[in-house]
């Protein structure tokens, strides 16, 4: 938590001052332990980046002075499709790419993908965000990034993915193909990557037909969020 | 685990006979359910890949006929020197780093490393092995990376580190640098990672003394496991 994240609710006046409690407060306490009159850093979920003085400091929660003043980073243009991967891996996922400043995130289903992880929690809008959340704080950013799922592969290639692609530069990645990553460009980049045991051939045509360019990562087999971060890596220059 | 590594301990004849028990056995027979005549693909720590007849499985081992013929994939180029992060992350970034490849890590102080963090039994010689072991065969590998440790920064940048980046491109992540990651290129790299909160300017001017460039990953604060990606994926290309 290298940021503390103001949410509107926390508001308790109209001139700044906030309260905040459970995890946040719980954080700021053991970790930081500020005194009255401190300055911490801190962002308005949405908005700008900015200093917290601290008011006040007790067992139960922590009031602070809130002035904002400067622009969060900005994202990176680069929409990540995942298929869904399985609850644990996912949450570090998010959490991973939203630390990373992708813009948006789509979960898909595949062949490959359990039925099951479509059940977890895990994917529990609450959920979601709270691991938004934790990268945005380790970030240090404001915005999150827009999260997206569809339980239909055919569905999403067929009427999402076309226009998805449009515009940017769609990298497929594909134990199976010769292509390396294309050199690092300035440009905006569409990462799709599949589930364990990878995308089925049908799948791979579907993607490919929708102007997914397929390339290797090499011949290690990577955990997904090690190639997830590594794809962002190359792509982001 | 998509390969099963065998140790040179497994073997029960001279003929490339196999009996495993244990982590990796449970692996095989719940993950893989393996029945006689299945092929598996296995590789020697150290040696060839190859595949392994399955011969007879039980309930407390399995036994296989092991054939190797092919070079495990070559190692990248990169020596990773990390400030000790925490044992938990440690971890992580070890089968992190072994299954991307890197040939060397080295583990050192540095002012803002926590003291506590060199008692941590994951310093132990089986533990870090335990963790390299899981890279390989995540990655299907079989070389284990080479690994040090040096408790005192000061010997470390000293007596050992002019000699490691010789003939090495050498990259200092340093969020306070305005300069970005060179070009991929194809050369040889000694990634610098520092601890959470960085090196202090006594270590940032040691480390650059000795010819490491500083560089920033942006302005976003990234894990320390996220960053060491992120850096590997840059450099390799």
């Amino acid at each position: 938590m290298n940021i503390i994240l103001i949410d509107k609710n926390d508001h308790i006046d109209g001139t700044g001052t906030v309260r905040i409690s459970g995890r946040r407060f719980t954080h700021i306490k053991k970790v930081l332990s500020p005194e009255e009159g401190d300055i911490l850093k801190c962002g308005e979920l949405g908005g700008l980046l900015g200093s917290a003085e601290v008011l006040d400091i007790n067992e139960k929660h922590i009031d602070m002075k809130v002035t904002l003043s400067e622009e969060p980073p900005e994202k990176i243009p680069v929409t990540v499709i995942l298929a869904l991967p399985r609850p644990k891996a996912l949450k570090r996922i998010l959490q991973n790419m939203t630390s990373l400043g992708v813009k948006r995130v789509i979960l898909i289903n595949a062949a490959r993908v359990e039925k099951s992880y479509w059940q977890s929690p895990a994917l529990k809008e609450s959920c979601i965000r709270e691991q938004l959340i934790l990268g945005l704080e380790q970030a240090r950013d404001t915005v999150l990034p827009e999260v997206r799922s569809f339980r239909s592969f055919k569905v999403f290639v067929e009427d999402e993915l076309p226009d998805m692609v449009k515009g940017t530069r769609a990298i497929l990645a594909h134990p199976a193909s010769d292509r390396t990553f294309p050199e690092a460009s300035s440009g905006v980049f569409t990462l799709v990557v599949g589930p364990e045991g990878g995308f089925t051939p049908y799948e791979i045509e579907e993607l490919s037909g929708c102007g997914c360019e397929q390339v290797s990562l090499g011949k290690r087999i990577l955990k997904t969020e090690t190639a997830v971060t590594v794809m962002i890596a190359k792509a982001v220059g």
